[in-house]
């Protein structure tokens, strides 16, 4: 697919990228924009600006939105802003620069003007920044059938809608009825009494990863947001909210692994060595610490150079030890299934887990060393370093991200390389200040 | 919370478990039940086992289902079933052994017990597992009117619906229509001229991983699912494939770190300590590797015992960038930004940025080690390995995923092993080896 649009591209052949091109979804024609190198999508937006429309630039990623915006006519990208839902255009305009903003919002209607710019107030990653202002109310006193005959005859209702929130005369919100529900029940049936149990509203100042664990926990497809007044501001339907629990995932992966979460597959190799070098070079000094350790045994490593070719066992398999109970830990804080209330609990699992690994790895380890070198007290030496690293790693993987989270930090944030150079450190520590005692 | 609840089960207290259990939503309840110790848990369901609906039920995590069930009154657990749709009661019964299984599926209606059947002739994670039957469908000649006529006559309809599913004589889904819209229409209105654009069917063979990718990408909110004759057989929602993009995510996160994904955190150490030993053996015979390449250069090592303490700082960078590397495609290969299309491109990309963060550290780390040291060719001795392993790291970070992702294998399974072995390896052999060639 990609092979014939470039070659439409190259060859100029707009009959052949609009073939190629006009019977995707949006999302699929978005992801190969992104997917182009930069010369060729250049090229291609000059042949197809006029299809691109609202759904697609609300599709396309923030990492290239920027360029597209500044290259689409400017009538063009009029038009589409016009098209798109606020949360939409929300979203599209927080990553622009003034010039770009000021002429999206000069676009749109002044009534959605002024819904884009009142949740440009609320904080990045907020519930404001998430909801969008198109919202069906009732009030809460209305039938079914008042409610039925009201959005019979109103011109305007948003692209998708599965509730219709109730509100009192203060437009507080009270409740929602499900459009099922409303459909099933007779017309003189009070609304009240059709609302649903699981009904919660989101403050606007709300984090969106919690927004998105609540739906993701509670099963909503929308969610009333309200600002400290507790009036209805916006709405957030589970489309967004899935969309934030993949970002959510995708920065675990990432941070964990130490990569800058910005990455994108389209990034080329200079921006893409530029994004990994930081915790490379970090680690090279926390990698130095190994070396400082290892040297202060230099006399020992010359008595016995087998040791050199031995201690990388023993730290390397701390390292993958701390980076399966760091992976477990990361995960169960982000679903919300390691707490305050149960953290101590897991981390004295985690500290017994790692003393049966270590005593089952010594047993392993010591007996292959003691019958390859012929000599017990070798085996003795790797055993207990070995019981030592993986105790270490145990608690590491588990402590580092509770420490992290308990200051508000992400616990992903790169704790892979805490804890990989804490079990580093210990492996050469324990292996080479075991042989020093027992063995020379 | 979870103090308040043990206290009350400590002391017997039925009213005060009441007061903290009941107002709380049937999700927390379950969660609540899971992260109980096991002895905790089988006092709780004595004295709370009437309360346990269909909700809970449906809610509470697959580790400790069969448990759950075993323990409930053969009343309440019928009770609960009858409750639950037929996608939840499949996602439980799959997890039973063969009394439990036939005691729930004697449990239900004759209709249920035959859809519920039919969906497990279907292979594990695929879509026929994860639909329910229960759909609410309308003939595509239908008016507005004669749907909402038929929905309102109705004695039954699923708990959420979101679409009526336009179905052809022969029962083939042709399109659907979103109740907002249907609500919004004239009565005298077809229903055809209704249909969304979005429309798209699932077969009942498609794994669930592509399906929960389908929703995330197109926005869905529910899709109708078709057997080998283009037939409807049940209908997939949206908050199901959300759980089943958490479950990928959960996978990969895991997995990467050697992980068996079967993990809880209500596990206690020895489950966790079994789960972990497996990739933690395989290391230490991935890692018995490094140490055979290192006694390939003990004679080097003799002669300059500085080498050994210099050699993980190589391997160990190496290890972050194969890391680095590995994470981005995982994630990449999971959200189709990683496919065949732009393969060549990302390993070249990868290639790039491997050379020239290698450049970098080489540069910062020959350069310590020739001030450090006072040796410019220990310095170049440095700068090359760490070059050669950056490059390594890079390739072997992207290419491992990508193979084992063309072997129809889980590219996140312990990759991270193997790129670790890699860059263990690749950064003990460039370093001794260089070292051996220019120093000695």
């Amino acid at each position: 697919m990609l092979a014939q649009i470039d070659a439409a591209i190259e060859a100029d052949d707009r009959v052949a990228l609009h073939a190629s091109l006009d019977p995707l979804h949006a999302a699929d024609i978005a992801d190969i924009i992104e997917r182009l190198a930069p010369a060729r999508r250049r090229l291609l937006l000059e042949l197809y600006a006029d299809e691109i429309d609202g759904e697609i630039l609300s599709e396309i990623d923030e990492s290239i939105r920027e360029d597209v915006v500044e290259q689409l006519p400017r009538g063009v990208l009029a038009d589409a802003v016009r098209e798109m839902d606020s949360d939409d255009v929300v979203d599209l305009i927080e990553d622009l620069d003034e010039p770009e903003r000021a002429e999206i919002l000069a676009a749109l209607d002044d009534s959605d003007r002024a819904a884009v710019q009142q949740s440009l107030t609320y904080p990045d990653y907020s519930a404001g920044r998430l909801m969008q202002s198109e919202v069906v109310t009732a009030p809460e006193h209305w039938t079914v059938g008042d409610t039925i005959d009201f959005i019979r005859a109103e011109e305007w209702l948003p692209e998708q809608f599965y509730h219709i929130i109730l509100v009192d005369p203060r437009r507080h919100p009270t409740g929602y009825v499900t459009l099922g529900r409303l459909l099933a029940a007779r017309r003189d049936m009070p609304l009240r009494s059709l609302a649903e149990d699981s009904f919660r509203t989101v403050s606007v100042m709300a984090k969106d990863a919690d927004v998105a664990y609540m739906f993701n926990q509670y099963h909503l497809i929308s969610a009333p947001v309200v600002d400290a007044d507790d009036r209805l501001v916006g709405v957030i339907t589970i489309d967004d909210a899935m969309a934030v629990l993949d970002e959510e995932h995708e920065e675990d992966i990432l941070r964990l692994a130490g990569v800058n979460d910005e990455s994108h597959v389209s990034d080329g190799p200079v921006t893409t060595a530029r994004q990994r070098l930081p915790w490379l070079v970090i680690n090279l000094f926390t990698a130095s610490l190994s070396a400082i350790v290892i040297t202060q045994f230099e006399a020992t490593i010359e008595q016995l150079v087998a040791l050199a070719a031995l201690m990388p066992i023993v730290a390397s398999t701390g390292g993958i030890a701390g980076t399966q109970s760091l992976a477990v830990a990361v995960r169960a804080l982000a679903t919300r299934d390691l707490n305050r209330s149960n953290a101590r609990r897991v981390v004295m699992r985690e500290l017994g887990a790692g003393m049966l690994n270590g005593l089952g790895l010594a047993l392993i380890l010591g007996l292959a060393g003691t019958l390859i070198f012929r000599d017990v007290n070798l085996g003795v030496v790797l055993g207990l370093a070995m019981i030592a690293n993986q105790i270490v790693a145990a608690l590491g993987g588990v402590l580092v991200p509770l420490g992290l989270n308990k200051m508000g930090l992400d616990p992903a944030l790169a704790s892979g390389t805490f804890v990989t150079t804490m079990t580093d450190v210990m492996g050469f520590f324990a292996f080479l200040g075991l042989a020093t005692l027992i063995l020379i």
